[in-house]
């Protein structure tokens, strides 16, 4: 990498601590398709995965790897050998790699969740970094729960690891319970009082607990981090990680901060609305940079004609986040060409075969909705196959309304052959669900049940996400149809599946 | 007041700042169940709109002043002697009053905004204080767009308004731009160089443009503000205000920073759920403190049996926050004292009358519903009485499912005229609404379609959120059934009767 004292290394998470989120975890094809995103974005490092965690999780690190060509490809290990081993194998195809290794340093990790010492902590980091640098050059350590660690021994353990030959050090305020100050002077510490600091990067990585996770990056940052840790939308588990979006114009609309980054701001709001899409995450109107109502100004206080000038009240211009007016559709008239090209400005890359595939998928929808938008594409290239399932849905016809008894008959193939039903319930989705389960009798009970309309109109595509318990475990399931009522059940169906596949 | 070197007050904009949302207007028995929220939560001063700007406002203020009985109750005016009569006169009901007036310093506003001279803005903020000082002794002025206001004629500005009289100094970071060290350093440049400063409170009042306002907050606080302008979910305009939660649970996590306030944390859930249900705003799933994930831990890289001791990630006891496992629920069998006692806990207090017609309506939930929780009573007691409109529903029967063509059937009674009509559609939601629009031939396009499940379960209330536009301007509507189609043909509804009520 270039050596440059104000550039800022963006470190993207999204794929591995932003997709702890319950009930948003991505398959391996729409990760690539996030990570081709992030590449087109412009982010220094991408973290694909968490290798030993599950097959999966190594699997995406492999086809990530093998997807992108610019950003170093980053996995995730604990202070283990058998994780560094794993991680090494998965990264084998990346044509920049790095090892993310590291062991909890504050007083409560080492004694709650080690039972350990300081100096056996501090020997099993050292021990870990040599042993993952026989294998990669590039290694970052994570000092988990710096934020709480006291700074003697967290320069100790800092210094002690860029000896071992770690090129990157990473200080979380794992608990998001920092203060900017307080981080910064951290931060501050480390620069001032570690030996051999000019020979590594540090990096931010905050939790957004008490709301301050891009104040105590920006803090890290102004007092000598230069990389940080973040994700798309600030997802992350509990209240999240610091969002890419907010550091990447805090920097480039603060001239007076000396620092820069790599990103393409344009791609900042299509990468927000990729994520959300494909995670079922909605973004809250209010989200700094990438929210609905981010540049909207309402008519209240403005009314009497007092603004004269929008620009006193703007400090970022739409346009230079990838906020434009005039978001392009396609129609059934629509070609192969323009459905490839649309895609790929969406930062979705298909060959010939996967682009007929959802050509006539595209016509289906087309033919229904008319328009085709962007948010619609990204659910089409979403979709897996779901033919291979155990249940599927034949028919499904519903009447409801008001001053009618809503009622629901439905026809399911089960593994081949085919039952029917009909009950009736408080609402179109209580019916069917109902009749559902006058075939499917099992003990199952609805936790969580979101209807998402993606974009607006009455004849949109709504996007349906439930989580449904049986025998304890909750199981998640999606999907996306113009008839909300068919989506629910298909959604209901596809949290069947979870549990009846395997 | 009290006077404590440490205490810090709470003055909450919700209603005035916070409700500049586009779609989120509440009606005034809306605002006085928000305010009496607000008290119980121990709320210094609630802002409770700016009269002169509709009579609407102006009624809501007379109205919480006569709700309310310990907070401090505020009215915004501009530095103009009619809205400072008007405030007052909105005013005469409250216990204990202030009028928050003031004007823009900021070069960009004095130029674009004012087409005027520093010297004669900083005079009309002196004679308007001066004229409000007649009628009411606490006087807040504000600087609008003090973040970009050059310090020095900050400093004059605020010097000169304290000697007209002014109790608090808002200093308005209205663009959001501000870093926390530079908006710190301009409060402490204030609190250094006013003569006088003594004699008045300095006010943070922060917006998240950047994602930095609850880090600026604290950063003003830290360096002198003792109050602090915030809202509820930190809604508000763009990307909103400061979050009340987010301060109060940083003074209260912290013991390290010597601040207090009167909140009772207790309460902020609760508010929380409050707020976005009447303003129809949904928290955001990974929002600090009160987003549904704030205390959730995914089991994603803690699988491994990692986790000994959840103290080790978690810093806040949601107890604390008043969240709690165990929900109470209301069912048919519950009598008045009950449905009155679960109104009282969620922040709505009622007299007789109003009771018995919440009790019916109540019973009626209940019996499709099996159980009532606390969003569904918020729901009840936010409905308006409809029957006064000019549209309504009589009946709609819709059949829909999977390989079926969607089809409706409705019947309108407008002004008593009784018109029926049938249309197919994309889905049940099309076909209701194009069935519709065979009988109200308006050019009326769809601009905005929100479904929202409050809580979770197949027979749960819906809520259903719209924008139509008519004739170049946007109305919107709102609706909650149990059956989602019904609640989207009554927001429809309701959106078009906004337009021809009038």
């Amino acid at each position: 990498m270039e050596k440059d004292a104000n550039r800022v290394y963006i470190f993207d998470t999204s794929l591995r601590d932003g997709e702890q989120v319950p009930g948003c975890q991505l398959n391996t094809v729409e990760k690539i398709q996030v990570a081709k995103g992030l590449e087109s974005l412009g982010v220094d490092i991408i973290e694909a995965g968490f290798p030993i965690s599950s097959p999966g999780d190594f699997n995406s690190v492999v086809e990530i790897s093998k997807a992108v060509t610019w950003p170093t490809v980053c996995a995730l290990t604990r202070a283990v050998e058998k994780d560094i081993d794993v991680a090494v194998e998965a990264l084998k195809y990346a044509k920049h790699k790095r090892i993310h290794t590291g062991i909890g340093t504050s007083d409560s990790h080492i004694k709650y969740k080690f039972n350990s010492t300081r100096e056996e902590i501090l020997e099993r980091a050292v021990k870990a970094v040599k042993y993952a640098k026989k294998f990669v050059e590039d290694i970052e350590f994570y000092a988990e729960d710096a934020g709480r660690t006291d700074n003697e021994f967290l320069a100790k353990v800092v210094e002690a690891v860029i000896k071992a030959g770690a090129t990157v050090v990473n200080i979380p305020d794992t608990t998001g319970y920092c203060l900017p100050e307080e981080y910064g002077a951290k931060i501050k510490y480390l620069c001032d009082n570690v030996v051999g600091i000019e020979n590594a990067i540090i990096s931010t990585h905050c939790h957004n607990d008490l709301g301050m996770a891009t104040a105590n990056t920006m803090s890290g940052l102004l007092n000598g981090a230069r990389q940080a840790e973040v994700t798309i939308n600030g997802i992350g588990e509990r209240a999240g990680n610091t969002a890419l979006e907010e550091i990447a114009m805090i920097m480039r609309s603060h001239s007076d901060i000396d620092l820069w980054t790599n990103i393409n701001s344009q791609r900042l709001y299509p990468m927000s609305r990729m994520v959300s899409g494909l995670m079922n995450m909605p973004v809250q109107a209010n989200k700094a940079i990438v929210g609905r109502n981010a540049f909207a100004h309402s008519s209240g206080i403005h009314q009497d004609g007092v603004i004269k000038n929008m620009s006193t009240y703007e400090i970022i211009d739409p346009k230079d986040i990838g906020l434009d007016g005039n978001s392009i559709v396609l129609t059934a008239r629509s070609g192969h060409a323009a459905l490839r090209t649309r895609l790929e400005a969406i930062g979705i890359k298909v060959d010939d075969n996967r682009l007929d595939e959802l050509y006539k998928q595209f016509l289906v929808m087309a033919d229904k909705k008319k328009e085709v938008n962007d948010e619609d594409l990204l659910v089409l290239a979403g979709n897996e196959n779901k033919d291979s399932h155990h249940i599927k849905l034949d028919y499904l016809q519903v009447t409801s309304g008001l001053g009618v008894r809503p009622v629901a008959s439905l026809g399911l193939d089960i593994a081949g052959e085919h039952f029917e039903a009909a009950s009736t319930g408080n609402g179109p989705v209580d019916a069917a669900i109902n009749a559902l389960k006058t075939i499917i009798k099992r003990q199952m009970v609805l936790k969580e049940f979101t209807i998402q309309n993606i974009t607006k109109g009455s004849n949109d595509l709504g996007k349906v996400h439930m989580q449904v318990e049986y025998k304890g475990k909750t199981y998640y399931g999606f999907s996306a149809n113009t008839d909300i009522i068919a989506a629910s059940v298909e959604a209901y169906i596809d949290c069947i599946n979870k549990f009846t596949d395997r």
